[in-house]
């Protein structure tokens, strides 16, 4: 019997870890015992490159130990590998094959033949995504604007829109008012405005708050806008672009920055754009003329009942992204990116990032780099490192692209750790899978969050304890990426899905052991620069009810550890189980374990500095 | 043959014409001719007498006419009569019969046997139901307070209920909230409120109008409130008991009374004295406590879930109105009557009267005669004289009842004339039936209208024809009985059925035409005084497109004559045919209609003082 072990995520078999830059050198090594005579080989293939995959035979340094040193080429994109072993005996050569389990971790198992076999991805990127200091330091706060506050002084409601329903309370639950198709009869509203979040930035500097994301504010026919009407408008029932600017100038003052939802690949049918019912004019739009200048950006099957539109939802008819004038509209001189950075926005979510093209995000970003300390966030939903949609492997995170995403596997991670669907170890597998196909500093970048407009609410996720939702800020604050508070998480509000994660702020029922755990974290993730800038490392015991975060720069050591399970435990560093093997000083680590104690359901912040 | 003639309508034949008090005599004629010898009896009963049917020899006191002088009992109640004709020949006797075609004029035919036989009606009542002056002389005007006028200096709604909406803007059209099961989900609010109502006096006094009757005011779940959850408080979102005082302070200083709709048999689910959900407190209320000072005023037939409700609506619970409990409740001392009776309301408007029994009604306008010049309305939507409900012979008008009911049977005569969908001289016999079965002073109470909050809106009928709205306010206001005109129906407001009946005011849009033609008419039925308080006999000529309107008194004498054909029409009194034949001047009116012309499609007002 031969042995044969490799692992993707330990430097001991692949250095650097992670992704890796274009033109920079990999090595491999491989152990293979147990058998007298072997070649080994490694396979490896530049994805969509015309070479096909290559075979290098690599070096035997030791016995058992095999290296090769391979170096990247001169685009991004993934590269897939394994490793091919010809065991010798004495009549005969037999092949066999070394490579990953699929997800199931860093090692890899042996196959006998090539059919199905999973190969190791390795991210190459061409440009580390540095974001802006303010961006890496930062706490967010998602905020959707008609549920967060009403800033006029009797609370009355701006401008509401023809044929829309207001809630009569702000206590009201959220409903979609629908008929028997299930179609929306009438937009609901609760009327919250900019003024108003303009009016709670001394509740957003006590918690800590330091950058907002807003959900769409242009100029839309529904609560959420994320079907625009006018992307050179604010939507009059949050205001005026001059309270926008009051809002930008009053949240810069202090400190806060603010990024702005772009929702660019479909717009509302009542839009300017294409002006199913004409609300902008007769002869305006794609849908009323076709000699509009709007025209060419929508694809008709049948003019003009029968477009395209996202997801089939005919409110939302899509826009063909590669239409030069739309992408010219979007961001070309004085288009909407262009606008509203100019104004002070400080970067942008892109919406369904997926239904933009690679050339579309990259001009977005292009137009952006022409300002400074901008950031351009990505919506995606998966490992945004071998994403494919519509067919085609997604650039996002090779550079000049987006420059980070939405962490929404993390957020099931955290429910997976705390609900113990999963097992300790599966978990931490996944982390880790994630932190190696990402850039570092891509990784890094990612806004963090438990929960958004688009999730059920994490209180509820967790049966409303509030025990629980205080670990689920531990999670979040701990990890590397950049925290999102979902509006409203923070003071215990509850709801399923959309729209019942969508309820008003409740400013007289904030829960206060919510809002101090909330606090609490933040200031932890503030004060200990571990937290926001350390090497990340998972771990979970053999017993599958611990997990834990190590996070360590050079100037501290901070370890969270969360205990699932019934019994007492002691943290002993040897039983720390990391797929990565623990990095770092050890010798510090034991200090800050130091065998304490952990009682059942219960969980440690441990921190010392160096 | 024989020839027979009687006819219940014309004083030739029945003297006096109409309902006829208690105790009075009434005088039987009848013609029978061409028949060598007769005996002729009248046959009446009086109802739910024990007497039964008494035959009376009637006097032949020419060849061809007979005779009786009757005199009725000391009870109010119907009579009901046919005649008996004996034909005697030489050797035999022969019974026939003379009576009404059932709905078809006051002449009837004969029939040769008793079965299913349409007798002849005579109502006998107890008390002349004169209402006071103000009652008399009054043209109302409906109000939906949700959807009149908002009085708030901001337009800002008062109070707005938990889970209830408030519509976008004022000109959003109305809509039920329903689910799949037709239940209604969440209640729907303009916000019209009493201030509002205050703010339009000017407006109201401007169009002419001297009394308002308001839709339910009191506390409730709903936006018609007809769903009353407490008696005893002006709902908040109409505004305060202080905002009710001042808005009838005001409306009596400038000489505008008002009824409020009182509604009696149901309350709401959410009510104080059933409180379903519990919102009046754990212990209060029927549904909650069999204990409850309300409890025996329901009728639970599994408690608490099974309950007797109005028309089997779950929202709207009934109440027992033979509770003695319930009725003092209502109309005892410091009853619900009595508190806002008391504060300055000039009468009351009995929602589904049918509902409520003759007791109830009765102790109500017993609690009202306390008071000085207070009107009591029914609901009652056919002929009031003859109604059954739930098999029973209904009251109403037989005195000490009620002392008007509203005319649902005018506005459909009023359409059949527009849109000719029936002969004018069947419309024509239907209105002096119901002339015929009510006393006269009832009859002249009747509050008539062209629409109401339960019906569609009159211009929507008319199909948005502005010259046949005219002669619907024209035959309106040239009716007995005191106008009501729906808020918004002088201002050319459209609408199908509830809720699309029942949209906001258009402040910012009032048909100027429309508003004018309601005004002209107000004041011609202002400055004539024959329109309030004349004769009435409505005609028709034999072409079958022409009606009309004759109304005369010591002062003056008027008319309007529509002409629903294409060609002109002469008008010659002979041609002009009223089933009761016209009383009054002849000579007056040979010169009042004086062979005039009216063209096709035309219509027109005559008046001439004596």
């Amino acid at each position: 019997m031969v042995n044969i072990y490799y692992n993707a995520w330990q430097e001991k078999y692949k250095q650097p870890f992670g992704a890796i830059p274009i033109k920079q050198t990999v090595h491999f090594n491989i152990n293979v015992s147990d058998f007298a005579k072997a070649k080994v080989y490694l396979v490896i293939r530049e994805e969509d490159s015309a070479k096909g995959a290559e075979t290098f035979m690599m070096n035997q340094l030791e016995e058992d130990l095999f290296h090769f040193c391979y170096r990247l080429g001169e685009q991004a994109g993934l590269y897939f590998y394994y490793f091919k072993i010809d065991l010798i005996n004495e009549n005969n050569q037999v092949s066999t094959y070394y490579c990953s389990y699929g997800e199931d971790g860093g090692a890899g198992k042996i196959y006998d033949s090539k059919n199905q076999m999973p190969e190791y991805q390795l991210t190459c990127y061409e440009t580390a995504e540095i974001a802006p200091d303010w961006y890496q330091q930062a706490v967010f706060y998602q905020i959707f604007p008609d549920r967060f506050n009403n800033g006029n002084e009797n609370g009355q409601v701006n401008a509401p829109k023809k044929n829309s329903f207001i809630y009569g309370t702000k206590e009201d639950t959220p409903m979609y008012i629908r008929n028997e198709k299930n179609e929306i009869l009438r937009w609901d509203f609760y009327g919250g405005n900019l003024k108003g979040i303009q009016a709670k930035i001394p509740y957003l500097l006590e918690l800590g708050i330091n950058a907002l994301y807003l959900n769409p504010i242009f100029e839309a026919t529904s609560n959420h806008r994320y079907d625009t009407n006018d992307y050179f408008k604010i939507d009059p029932m949050l205001g005026t672009e001059k309270d926008f600017v009051e809002l930008l100038d009053a949240l810069h003052q202090v400190g806060i920055h603010i990024i702005l939802d772009g929702v660019f690949s479909h717009v509302g049918r009542n839009s300017r754009y294409f002006n199913q019912a004409g609300i902008y004019g007769e002869e305006v739009g794609a849908s009323r003329n076709q000699q509009s200048p709007y025209y060419s950006w929508f694809q008709f099957t049948k003019y003009p009942d029968e477009y395209r539109s996202w997801w089939g939802v005919a409110d939302l008819p899509e826009v063909n992204k590669e239409n030069p004038s739309f992408q010219s509209f979007i961001y070309g001189p004085k288009g909407v990116i262009d606008k509203w950075t100019a104004l002070g926005v400080d970067g942008w979510r892109l919406d369904v990032a997926d239904e933009l093209t690679d050339d579309f995000i990259g001009g977005i970003r292009q137009r952006l780099n022409t300002f400074k300390n901008k950031i351009l966030i990505g919506e995606v939903w998966e490992d945004a490192s071998n994403k494919i949609a519509y067919e085609k492997r997604r650039k996002y995170l090779f550079g000049n692209h987006l420059q980070s995403v939405m962490n929404y596997p993390l957020r099931q991670q955290i429910l997976d750790i705390l609900t113990m669907q999963k097992k300790m170890s599966q978990i931490t597998k996944e982390m880790v899978e994630i932190q190696a196909n990402y850039p570092k500093d891509f990784y890094y970048n990612q806004l963090n969050n438990l929960g958004t407009h688009d999730t059920e609410r994490i209180f509820t996720m967790l049966n409303q304890s509030e025990d629980d939702l205080d670990v689920a800020w531990g999670l979040l604050f701990m990890m590397p990426g950049i925290p999102c508070v979902y509006y409203g998480d923070e003071a215990g509000v509850t709801g399923g899905t959309d729209p019942d994660n969508r309820k008003y702020f409740p400013w007289n029922h904030v829960n206060p052991t919510i809002y101090q755990d909330c606090h609490k974290w933040i200031k932890r993730r503030k004060t200990h620069s571990s937290l926001m800038n350390g090497e990340f490392y998972p771990f979970y015991t053999e017993t599958e009810d611990v997990f834990g975060v190590l996070r360590f720069n050079q100037e501290e050591y901070s370890a969270y550890i969360v205990n699932r399970g019934e019994n007492d435990k002691v943290l002993r560093l040897a039983d720390l189980i990391n797929p990565r093997q623990f990095n770092g000083n050890l010798s510090i680590l034991e200090k800050l374990f130091s065998e304490k104690v952990i009682e059942g359901h219960a969980n440690l912040f441990l921190s010392i500095r160096i």
